[in-house]
């Protein structure tokens, strides 16, 4: 009983930083971005966070971890489920661990992180309407099927594929999605001249600084969590590689930024940070410290040349480097696994054949989900409502509007 | 010995969480107002944190927490006293859920909460001094008080009433005290034109959107900690209902303005959380999740057509919608538990009564002081100044002294 | 068992708080500058916590926590060095108050801290590749060096020198590096006219005020944390005396501010809040309430009266108060504990003694390492550039692009 209760408090407490990722998220991506898109890149965010809350609650939660299933897909049914005791009160015979409720709301925060990678990704033309209804889909059904491939007990767990709190669950999930959308939309106008791309400065530089660190204090509980107890070995391994992946990956990255462009670039450092954040998070828990350096350092080398690749090469227009950070260095992360795992079980082959499932199934269903949205009711903005910003037509209203801005 | 030193970490996380909703409530009620009077409210929110904690020290704590009393008022004796055993140490019997440090301060960053509710609406034009003055005796006096009546084992207590958290105890005594100011301060200038109430655009919506999610954050102290103990199946269960409750009464207040202005409105949609945090707090520990999905969709509704009613009907001039969300809400909250409380000792009669009990003491009281303060000192800036802003007048500086800015 | 797993989730809370003070410094430095200098301020900040993290694993922990030592200089050798059971485990028994990788990220939280005051004084004029050396080695060795002297159990704890969280081991560190940056950099051009200093008013409050809200978070983490475990009489007893002390600092410099310069001075306001908690941190385990309010008070009045004596007196140009409230408060804080301690054991006189030994080790080191970078690669930005902004020219970014702006 003692024990149950220290590890649900730890596990509510991770939870409670889970969702402040949200914040981090939000202001990443608003700082990274127009000024005259702010509001509406708020809006899809704040969206996310609720309707993901109640769509988990409905459906979500019960297509993630069905009980016994045929390993591809089950559903235990609408809304949530308690176990009660003889005498009607909660049974906490359901996980030394956490209760039932800790365990809904902890994976509940989660499950609308992968809509909110995509939201920074297609930012600043997307229709919101239709993002609302991808974000319908992609939160209340794609994620929480493909989760349950691996922690919902179904066959890539069988399989002894690795994913400790998501590189490939949550990042990638949310980054495939991310390419396939940015495909489909195509690039904001005047990001590319004469085939070259062009830097659209964010505008708000400490408020994307603040995302960051928001970010990685909400990683403490993203895969602090994920131990889904608070031993006291385990979670604070993690915690260490966690946050050495983090520097690592953000040292690497400014370091490699500054000898291919000759400048000390912010943005880089902070999409460093994030990007071995991301490498870490599947497995955080079987590598060393020293391990955790190396796999956040290549991470940070992978931001720097991923961000040139899909800018230079790719021509994907991705205004928060979101393709980079959360499908590269979530790929990273989830093959890595297989190199640096401390458990002899773990195998890169399996590690590949799990990053190749989810490739799979996010990328066939985010492009079935936006094409027939692009070919229904459309999923881009007017010329004019994205020349003059996505606040004033689908909002109506300024994020600023005490202040003198610049048009951009 | 193991289960205190659980409970009170529990505690006392809930303590820190319900510190930082000063941050929430200071981006909230500055991203909604104008740039000009940014730092005279950030000044009056620093005041009320400080002063709070300290009036609470020296009388507050034992105003509402005075032992043995009438019901009505009880006094323990200024300062703090805190329980010793015969070696002189703290005596850790005191509470099985924490210590006597622990529950002054969780309780002692409740106190101030009442008065920034205050501030939030009578933004932009009070005087700042006439203003502490208030804070100093509604928060060092009607606060504690009033929360005797009921969480000090007071009358209310007695009849059986229930407000968990403080949907009636924090939120409507701020909320009855704000319609008291609102009302005897009048509107700012330029909000009523012809009768017709005015849009003033909020001057930074990423900080109110910020301060929103910091709130949401901070609820998880708020409510978490009111269950006065870590207990797994109580505090998960209020954790749960206060996220739903939140995200309902969001996604509600999104739908529902949509519907009536036909615009995607952001801080309808903010409000709405808020308004469903407000509404699930007197019952967070009482009801279902689906109880608390309702309680928080009523709520988001009630923020929309109330946010109309303050400002069409009674004219109010409520800058931040402090009157529809702590006060509305609040009540609608308390008399919720009375309808989906699953403990049948709860009534709706009995919580009627509770919230004009409240109802009477917040409004006698914040009446007198402001009335007072109005004849004496006065408690309105000059036309000049409110024009000017309060930043330049009061204060002699400029929050964005960088920026070229817009008159408002 | 349990109660490890307890106090290691206590542990890493704090440690969590501390990490993220870093966002709390950042937004509070560039808040009290101008806004051409920003990026520069975040991108010196991302550095310290990252390189700082990196450093503390490769030599920092073991030079500051090196067991048996000589009580001045010990090294346990480079990297991490977890404790291991025959079963190759981590072994638990290192401490019953946390593991062993808890420890190394509490402890590597502090870490960075020093040279984060260090850049707040320095701002708007240093180059940033210096500073970067310049942290590199004070953060690397001569922080953790200094450290061992106390937390270490080098001479100083031999000697009875109490210093709880680091009034001295921290702030007082931070402080000296301060003066000594300060004297040999010179002060911004513009500061001083005719030997007269002249006010350069921070370009976004709301920030610096957003800044302090979440240092005073942090120091839930940062006072509660140095308990090392949660016990639950001593760390909620910390919890209030940090926050009695804030609050007594932050009015007290308020109302002293308000009686010397007849404004409302939010900044001092602020700075009294920082005072306060710099203060408290030294005794914050060894004194009363009341005696936290007396600490925090004076700190408040000592606040005020060091940024006048600062700017007018020593005509030092340190545009956050770095000095006033880590050096003046660190010390005040320290030698407080001689007064106020209710341990019978510390004594004036050797906590006079730990302050000179600090003086010396800091003022000596930082001299040195600044005075080599003043005569080789030189520490001051181009005329031009500073006129221009860091930002501009050292990263060729800008962090408000969208918004006009005036220039200073």
């Amino acid at each position: 009983m003692e024990l149950l209760t220290t590890n649900n408090v730890w596990m509510m407490i991770c939870t409670a930083l889970v969702f402040f990722m949200h914040l981090g998220f939000a202001f990443l991506e608003i700082g990274l971005t127009r000024q005259k898109n702010t509001l509406n890149i708020l809006f899809k965010n704040i969206f996310i966070i609720t309707i993901g809350l109640l769509l988990y609650c409905l459906v979500g939660f019960n297509l993630m971890y069905p009980g016994e299933f045929n390993g591809f897909l089950g559903f235990a049914g609408f809304g949530l489920d308690a176990p009660l005791t003889a005498e009607g009160t909660l049974d906490l015979a359901y996980n030394e661990g956490y209760t039932y409720w800790t365990d809904f709301l902890f994976q509940g925060m989660f499950a609308a992180t992968a809509a909110t990678i995509v939201s920074g990704a297609v930012a600043e033309r997307i229709k919101i309407v239709p993002f609302m209804i991808f974000t319908l889909i992609y939160v209340g059904l794609v994620y929480p099927i493909a989760g349950s491939w691996k922690w919902g007990g179904g066959f890539l767990d069988e399989m002894g594929f690795h994913d400790f709190a998501g590189s490939t669950l949550v990042h990638s999930v949310g980054g495939w999605a991310a390419v396939v959308a940015v495909c489909l939309l195509g690039a904001r106008i005047g990001k590319f001249k004469d085939g070259k791309p062009q830097a659209i400065p964010g505008h708000n530089i400490p408020l994307a600084t603040a995302g960051v660190l928001i970010l990685w204090l909400g990683w403490f509980g993203f895969n602090g969590g994920s131990v889904l107890s608070a031993d006291p070995a385990s979670t604070s391994l993690v915690l260490v590689t966690t946050c050495l992946a983090a520097a690592a990956g953000g040292v690497v990255a400014m370091l490699t930024s500054t000898a291919m462009y000759k400048n000390l670039d912010l943005t880089m450092f902070l999409n460093g940070i994030l990007g071995g954040l991301v490498g870490i998070t599947a497995g955080a828990d079987v590598v060393t410290p020293t391990s955790a350096i190396i796999i956040g350092a290549i991470a940070g080398l992978l931001i720097v040349l991923a961000v040139s690749f899909v800018d230079n090469t790719l021509k994907l227009d991705d205004p928060v480097g979101a393709i980079a950070v959360h499908l590269v260095c979530g790929i990273w992360g989830t093959l890595a696994v297989g190199i640096f795992s401390t458990n002899p079980e773990h195998s890169f082959i399996t590690q590949l054949i799990g990053v190749l499932c989810y490739a799979g199934i996010c990328i066939i269903s985010s492009f079935i989900i936006i094409f027939i949205l692009k070919k229904t009711v459309g999923i881009r903005v007017s010329e004019r409502e994205e020349l003059e910003g996505l606040d004033a037509h689908e909002h109506g209203m300024d994020a600023y509007p005490d202040f003198r801005l610049n048009e951009h």
